[in-house]
């Protein structure tokens, strides 16, 4: 069975693209390590290098919630909220 | 190598949502069976199920270009137009 994807598009400052990258790349190897975690994948849009994506699945929406409690998570907060413009996120159910 | 990811978010008109994902899950088997084609999967936001998300992953530009000019996604665009309240879609590398 399939688990609970989450797709998270961030638009950053233009000013602080690099930065961003590196915050969110080094969410990478601590969030791999936790219970749950099937996918989490950063990526940049090919258009405009200030908007970056995580795809992530989750097994059950309690592992997803202990990573949104995570310590590198809560840690990364309040940096990511000061480059981050725009934030769409949601989870979703697979289909097909 | 990785390919080009590309994600598509789809909010549909409240009373069209069941019309909607037919059209959508009708995508499914022709385009995976493109040349390119990596992963071709749909979901719906677990929050509002208005919403769609398309995830994708093409081999090459020209596959994915290639299937932008396919024979089912283009008979299909003039419903979804139809269906289609917003639609947020890019295209993406993947970084780690």
């Amino acid at each position: 069975m399939r688990g609970i994807k989450l797709v998270a598009i961030f638009r950053v400052k233009k000013e602080r693209i690099e930065e961003a990258r590196e915050v969110f790349e080094a969410l990478i190897e601590p969030t791999r390590k936790e219970k749950g975690c099937i996918e989490y994948e950063l990526f940049q849009d090919m258009q405009d290098p200030a908007s970056f994506v995580f795809i992530e699945e989750w097994a059950t929406a309690e592992d997803l919630e202990n990573h949104r409690k995570s310590g590198h998570l809560t840690s990364a907060r309040e940096i990511m909220n000061s480059f981050t413009v725009e934030k769409i996120s949601s989870t979703y159910k697979l289909i097909k």
